[in-house]
């Protein structure tokens, strides 16, 4: 029975895909099925600090339509402002510990694979909306989530303390967890488990300390400077497309750091119209990375240097967004060795490090959590694959999904059952 | 009933404007109206020096579709391979000297108004193709040169010596004139008249020794590069937009010129793709000018090195095309004594010298037929106008066509009346 | 008489040339013959705004003891603080205007002709102060401005009002008379006349209206960063001359302006250390031209806001200081007028415009006049030179002297005489 | 008496350090005492390969007569052309392999402190050439060949096969190792030791296997332009001075490498001329390093591409100069094992593994004889140091060379003895 709603959540979402923070469809569900299981719904501002909303320029009520179109609960939905995300709080009315999952609910720029050999495709549950698609199992995720939900619901008599459900908008690009961690829901929990499907780890793996998390931050960079005519009056422009060339190039020069590795990038510059016309408009996208936080940091910080005087070079003003960002990700050790006996009675087997190589904003919660004095820790749930992910013919072992709740679930009863 | 002629022909072609290198109505009715006055008809690369075409990048199929739709000649559109442009031939087959007049038949890419009051709009000969325009008269030098045509025919037995009447596609952007000159029909022209309709003059003036003709080269130039994971593997990249960021601050600092003005822009640059790939590609849009030929070409030379010299630094290719040019202009000065006297006769005011103050790639014809010892000149038939060329709103005193068919026709008679 | 005492001065000042602000010599032996001659004498900051000195730095100590040995006086070198240049004040105790005179006095880093033709030589008057010379006449204008001196004496009871000689500076590199103008002192005159010996003119030539004045900026520009070991701790270091080399670069780039000529240039750049060091510092030096003193603002603003930036971009500091600075000059078109007659009567042949065609920062002393409301003219004396002003070989006819000291004494009657 | 004679060879050598390329003293002396034991003298481009030398820009007649003013040997002076640097052959004219050693002999460009507690001069025999000192122990290594070539001559009849002992000039700044291995002395040699004093190793200690040997390209770039005047033809000039901070500003922006550590600067950069000049000449100084050889390839290769373009740029020519090289060393693991037991039983403690962390152009000697099929070697001859390696203070405990010619004796014995 676990086995068959994980499969129709995990379905009924991936048929319908939703980019980060336009997940309105998922975050009305989501919601009204916490709502059902006695759960508390926090949504909104009350879950994410507004100012620190990253890559987020969406049509609210053009998405708002289509996910009514598509499903949407309707009651839910009109009480969404406009950010999107859901937290599910379970209080057993009973003293102890809080603890706390993570759940990321967006799906990927992905057209969905048309061929035949495709499962989705198969079953009927592809991608209903074009371009879109869950290729990173957040399907799979959430539907953990809303199953565990259950499992939580079930098991009320048996629990003390409390328990938040994180579903988290807008991981991809990193741009939904700094904005999650700041809100401060996190600040009280005692525990966080955060999860993923696949990543290098095959169906019946769990590897219960991922190493290897790039820090990065993306960033768009705006320079409004004054167009002129080129012939006539030169000297009246405020060439923005030179301040743009200017920074592109200095941010290429920025020094190597001697503690590891670094990176910059100017992957898309566009300025000017006219080719008579001094460009008054530049804009660019890049992003730096660092082996850890501070070495990131480092390459930001003289990123933002480099383009407020690439603009008074010019006499241009400028914008820097941040588009996403993330940093390292250090489980806590004491929750890695505790995870690890739990696996095991599920017939889960543990690996204990393995290289994740790619980013994650997770960080920023499992971070908000350890700096308030708690445990966090981010494992890998392994997962056979029948592409890489992001890829249009992602798929992954739906029987995986059974075991990743039998272990939050089991974490539950050791941490809190009564 | 002349009057009546041009009127017809005028609106006509400003009702079907079509752009730079897609004239094939234009192209084909002048064609097959020389044909019926008795003029030989010289076509394509019989007239244009191919190599030297600049800004041409269109769908030719699609375009002969939509010129046939609009009423292009169809058998004359089935003899045109692909270049537009039509010179008609009149030999009186009498001894006697080769004049020459030019007329350019391409329109611009503006949004023509749609406001009460514009003339066209009333009366229902406005363009037909939204986002171009005949915003600078050539619809009006066009529909003089197919009634000078006429008279020409109905002249033939007071005529020795022989007649070009050059139709030349792509003036705007400076596109067409280059080749054109270089084609070499020019070559055995003892004199050529062009005229532009407009241009700080009003209806009843003629502009005899029009000055300050800026020369200018528009070029385009492509980086081509290696794109490469900006994370994974920077090394493995050539960057391409660093390449044009670099060419664009070098051509920023190409030194000033003893000699006089010169100008340098780069409109527009767009490069790179994803956030996370090292840009392999980069286009930018520039031009150069100089109050001469020798300093526009001071500065193109510079801009070629740069482009080079970046591309090597980088570790990419290039190509840089040249997309439009122009050279001064001087008129021959016995040409300029000539007119002055035939001018007052059909009661145009003369005016000795005003300033031009744009581009025009008539130049290469002029300085053409000048370097093979002929006599050339461009002058200014002034009218009264709606707008400024370019402008929605642009239109002229259609008065002014019939005066611009006297005086060519004059002269004419003056230098080939037996 | 008056031209022996000409050539006396003129020699003996040939003899012991003087570099900007070095000019301890020649000030104390001015000082001594005004007072003589019962001038008030005017020195140091109550002649110049020591805030705007520019491009002085001088081992004074040394200079004041040269000067010595060269025959400076001794209690005027001691009753100079710093400063050398002085003013005389005669005041005829009537009230009437007051007339006012500028005379240069310093002279070039030129290292004088050793040739058997050059006359200094041949008279034993040549530089005796290796690598420097009299090469561009201010011995010529300081003798004329202290035989004038003798002549107000002599004229005493025939004037009303007061006459001020201004002894000026550092007029080579336009160092010192932006200093002078602001000190004050020449708020209250109601007529100023400076003159230049030679500049394109013949001997018996005056040209009354000299043209085309040079606006210029002089500037060093400093960064200071800091040094790192480049291979150890690269992420260390603030690269003063990366910023110094964007700095270059982007300035370079300044556009040109719709309304006249402009230049820049960087004529010389040292930064860093050693070859394994991040470059803490550099320092460059430049100027900035341009055809009216608005366009050489233009360019000198643009300067100051590329070098913050730069600075910025890399994390340093900077200095800019202002080395030398000139701006154009319109003479007085009244005093034009006046002048006229009065050199016909000394047979001086008046020349209305030539082409100056170089800085002077006489425009400072003549733009303070004018803003207060008087008069100001400057003047080109012409005579004939052996070769070009700062030629080795410079020398000019010291015949012209007697008639300039003929035409400002005549001015001054014309002006001041009862 | 081996211990006297080390200390006198190192006092005497300390006492006259010269600089790399000036060791005429030193080679003159060594040859000559080689000469005496019964070595061959291999000389100049017999050794060295000429178009490999770096570096190398000095004045050979003055360095003669300094040298042969401080006891240089006069017959080896005279048959010394140009180059220092000598060889040692012996020979047993008995069939063997032929073992190798390097000894390098120049001084460091640091002033030798006058402190009291400083021994050398405590001793009388501090620096003679003021500015130079062997402060890098260079001294103690000649030392150690000496009189490992006496060892040699009294064991003579108990070896077979030949030995080559290197004294390489020129290894501060990494000069004279390329051009020594590409001599080809070393194509022959089965088995070559090279030692170093110091070095994070203490006396009685022995480093067998250093590693992180940095390799690096010192190198120095000319721009030619032409000079112009920046006011009157600014257009005249080709601007040297912008093609280096063009070249310095992408040099600094050359990509990080997958592989691991790269570095580049430009410690120096010294340009132009007078203010109002157009500089017509610039020079830089730069560095780049890797973790490996290809990695430092990877560097300067792309220095070169940027230098050529940006010259390219400007119109200007340009040379690169090669001013030091240094490569990777990787000892061949038999020699390594071998070197263990013999210097146990010379009460030297083995330390494996132990980082070197500079650069050493030894390792062109090593890859020479390793591509030729022989085994290779620099181990760390530990010692108690008075101050850091190029201090001015620096000195070592010269108990450790009598242990270090030990060691070289024993493995020449195991390897050559019969």
């Amino acid at each position: 029975m676990t086995q068959d709603a994980l499969r129709h959540w995990r379905r009924d979402l991936h048929r319908h895909p939703e980019a980060a923070w336009c997940e309105f469809r998922t975050t009305t569900l989501i919601a009204q099925r916490l709502h059902e299981l006695g759960f508390s719904v926090v949504l909104g501002d009350q879950l994410l600090a507004n100012n620190l909303i990253m890559g987020r320029e969406i049509d609210v009520e053009a998405q708002k339509a289509r996910a009514l179109h598509q499903g949407a609960h309707p009651e839910w939905l009109a009480r969404i402002d406009e950010l999107t995300g859901v937290m599910g709080l379970w209080d057993s009315a009973r003293p102890g510990p809080t603890l706390a999952f993570r759940f990321d609910i967006d799906a990927v720029e992905v057209e969905e694979s048309q061929e035949a050999a495709h499962q989705p495709g198969q079953g009927g549950w592809h991608s209903a909306n074009p371009g879109w698609m869950h290729a990173c199992a957040h399907d799979g995720h959430t539907a953990i989530g809303l199953v565990l939900a259950e499992r939580i619901a079930a098991l009320a008599d048996r629990l003390h303390g409390r328990i938040k459900l994180f579903f988290q908008p807008a991981e991809e690009g990193c741009r939904g967890g700094k904005a999650l961690a700041a809100g401060g829901q996190l600040d009280d929990v005692d525990a966080l488990l955060a999860l993923h499907i696949g990543i290098h780890a095959s169906s019946g793996e769990l590897v219960v300390n991922p190493t290897e998390f790039l820090c990065s931050t993306k960033f768009d960079v705006e320079f409004m400077g004054q167009a002129a005519h080129a012939g006539l009056e030169p000297n009246a422009g405020h060439n923005a497309l030179a301040a743009a060339c200017m920074a592109t190039t200095a941010m290429l020069g920025i020094p190597r750091h001697r503690d590891g590795m670094t990176r910059i990038n100017v992957g898309q510059l566009n300025g000017g119209s006219g080719r008579n016309v001094i460009p008054g408009h530049a804009r660019l996208m890049g992003e730096t990375r660092g082996a850890t936080p501070a070495l990131n940091d480092y390459m930001f910080n003289q990123v933002q240097r480099i383009v407020e005087g690439a603009a008074l070079m010019q006499g241009t003003t400028y914008l820097i967004r941040k588009q996403g960002e993330a940093i390292g990700i250090e489980n806590s050790p004491a929750l890695i060795e505790e995870l690890v006996p739990l696996a095991q009675e599920i017939a889960l087997e543990t690996i204990h490090t393995r290289r994740f190589g790619a980013s994650e904003d997770a960080g920023f919660l499992i971070e908000r959590v350890q700096q308030h004095g708690g445990q966090a820790a981010y494992v890998i749930l392994g997962a056979n694959l029948a592409a890489p992910h992001h890829h249009p013919q992602f798929d992954f072992d739906e029987a995986v999904l059974a075991p990743g709740v039998s272990l939050l679930e089991a974490w539950l009863l050791a941490r809190l059952g009564r």
